[in-house]
């Protein structure tokens, strides 16, 4: 253990210099594609190389190809953060290496991720006894959420909003469902009527969509489906860990009428890639689409078996990273940075509203801004090209209608009110060149 | 990052120290279903603790509610090992929290995924041009196959053996595709013939199955779907390491047939969960399966996206991992590994077949050995209670023919002679208690 003890000090230092160093790098990989792959031998090594080797290709070779969503300045997608506490708890989780196949497998991991759950469904303020656990990611949680309501309702039809994630349409095609997308009002939500839900297997409503942060109603979604038998999901995926924060819940209107509801701690809550947290009210009937096991096998190690309740046998113990984020922070920290993002959004958002040469493109939600140069489509286009070339900041698009509209999210928890301000001159600077 | 400094060598001392004392450890958690539950708080902190509040509860709260994996006397379901370099990488990719939506957001993922698994194609002989990726599970790897095969043949059917690993079914069952099982001959492989393929979408061969490491006939089986136009996917998820081992490539007769293949390095390849490699030698086909993006809108970046070849959107930095392992440990340092696990499995299955009161179930196939002693079903399963009980190894059973057996499986790095030697101590000394 003695060379573990090595390797682990100088692994530990490199991640405490890449923290403190991230913010100089460029947010964006300025590689080429295809440029990494060129400087990767073309065959795996037939003798051992020392730890050292591997952390100094990571350095050398591999550094330059990563775009750094640890960056303040990474304002593209949703902006994420990959705590300290977080980082630490996938060690130890590596160490124990628990494969939760089933609960005696790993009783740790199988307990530790239904509490964690609960402790998250509270700070949410969700209703008593929803059932959650954690998969890897949001496609896999609405995956699981579209098998479980063709279980239940016998139906093969999903509906959505045009702006609902592109994992719902994923989702649907892998299973074979067929997806209608509804259109939306002039407030970017899902509209409630002019369609028909009869033959409808699931809804897809979306709090917080990835293009404009947009909140679908999802009460009235909810009495919709349910007066038809369907199945209503929520796709919160990043707007929902804003629940912790009373102020936030408006968007919560109408959840705890959901059958599911999935939020991505791995988005606003400090927790690397990938935890995705995923409710039902109806877990018998959630565990019946997925198990092998008929009820009459079942027995007290089964009940806890979480791989009953989505599609992978083999689960890590992701759970351990998010009880590491929820302790060390405790729910007043998230909070706190929650409202820090989105402040540094409104403030952002303010300076946009003040100019001539900017506009705001949809109301603005939560830590995100949907915005554009006045002018042409190429324009913004090019704007986007430059800025992300700089080096300085990391931002996206969308389209809205038709038109070409920029993204910027804040989300990481090292932003501060200089990377927003940096952010701004960069945009000004490149729109003006 | 002071604080992180010393919480992370307080977090590599506990992974050191616990990697030392895993071995002395009761190897199957000693606690009743919900022992660990009572001993959580009901809700998350309000304020933050320190991460030492973490690493002491880990030891005093969690521990005993870990079965440990990492024991040298881990011999139940596939054993494996999460080695010191993978566990380290898994703290680096934490770190760099990596999110390989597309590839402009992470170059180096996708690049170190696509080429560390052309490495591992290499080194199991396998032909040139298979595109290989990382999914999470074997169970994901076999679903996304199945999609793959349905959107190609337009069918609903799905074909296995009746040793086929549960995922299997499970998947079939999430995708609501047909299953049909067929059953094996003597040497406990597939049947080639004896029932029809023409409906049929895919047939799932199996290289080492899951209860008793038996192989199906992959050339025969390849012919006979192919002839239909069927997709025939192999499942080596612990099996196909072996070869890596030119001796072992036997049980690789006519993978270069399948249309996919699944091998898990987590399982033989001492990553931990989760990493499951699969290969298919139709990407364009595969690939048409997942994309949401027509095929003239596809760029440059868009051709890099990992995401397009599976179900998942968000995609972690697991190539971090294998590249650590393969890196750190060489190919012969694996090989090492593999022919000492399968040296033992022989010994040990020389002291069953040398025994008049235990017997071989099944033809001893590499580092699985499957048993029973000479009597009923209720004296093996009372001591497999008492063996797993006494803390000092732990295995598992399955059934043949509706009898129960024993199954000791050898897979973790640590495991000596002298472990196995202890295991047959056990076995002894509680089947005659």
């Amino acid at each position: 253990m003695s060379e573990f003890r090595e390797d682990g000090a100088a692994a530990v230092e490199w991640v405490a210099s890449y923290l403190e160093r991230v913010g100089e790098l460029p947010v964006l990989a300025q590689v080429k594609p295809g440029e990494l792959s060129a400087q990767l031998p073309a065959v795996a090594p037939e003798q051992p190389e020392p730890f050292s080797a591997v952390l100094r290709d990571l350095d050398e070779v591999l550094l330059p190809a990563v775009t750094h969503w640890q960056s303040p300045r990474f304002f593209s997608y949703f902006a994420v953060t990959s705590s300290e506490p977080a980082i630490l708890a996938e060690l130890l989780a590596a160490a124990l290496n628990q494969v939760a196949l089933v609960w005696r497998a790993s009783p740790a991991s199988t307990e530790l991720e239904l509490r964690v759950a609960d402790w998250v469904r509270q700070l949410l303020g969700l209703p008593d006894g929803w059932h959650g656990h954690i998969e890897d990611t949001a496609s896999t949680s609405t995956l699981a959420a579209l098998i479980a309501a063709r279980h239940v309702t016998g139906r093969n039809v999903v509906v959505c909003s045009e702006h609902a994630h592109s994992s719902v349409e994923k989702d649907a095609r892998m299973l074979g469902m067929e997806l209608r997308k509804v259109p939306v009002d002039e407030a970017l939500r899902m509209r409630v009527g002019g369609y028909d839900l009869d033959d409808v297997a699931c809804v897809v409503a979306t709090v917080g969509t990835t293009s404009f942060a947009s909140v679908d109603p999802v009460r009235e979604l909810a009495e919709r489906a349910h007066a038809v038998g369907a199945w209503l999901h929520v796709d919160a995926a990043y707007a929902g860990s804003s629940w912790i924060c009373e102020e936030e819940r408006w968007s919560a209107d109408g959840v705890e009428l959901a059958d599911s509801l999935v939020v991505n701690p791995h988005k606003w809550m400090l927790v690397p890639t990938d935890c995705s947290l995923v409710w039902t009210v109806r877990p018998d009937e959630w565990r019946e689409a997925f198990t092998l096991t008929p009820e009459y096998l079942r027995t007290d190690d089964e009940a806890f078996s979480l791989a009953d309740y989505g599609p992978p046998l083999g689960r890590r113990f992701r759970s351990l990273k998010l009880w590491a984020v929820l302790r060390c922070y405790g729910a007043e920290g998230l909070r706190a940075i929650q409202r820090e993002h989105i402040r540094l959004a409104e403030l952002f958002a303010g300076w946009i509203e003040e100019s001539d040469d900017w506009e705001l493109i949809a109301p603005q939600h939560l830590s995100l801004v949907v915005f554009r140069r006045v002018g042409s489509d190429e324009e913004n286009e090019r704007i986007l090209e430059r800025v992300n070339a700089s080096g300085e900041i990391f931002i996206n698009h969308t389209k809205l209608d038709g038109r070409y509209v920029l993204r910027l999210a804040i989300g990481n928890a090292r932003t501060t009110e200089d990377d927003v301000r940096r952010a701004w001159d960069v945009l000004n600077r490149e729109a003006e060149r």
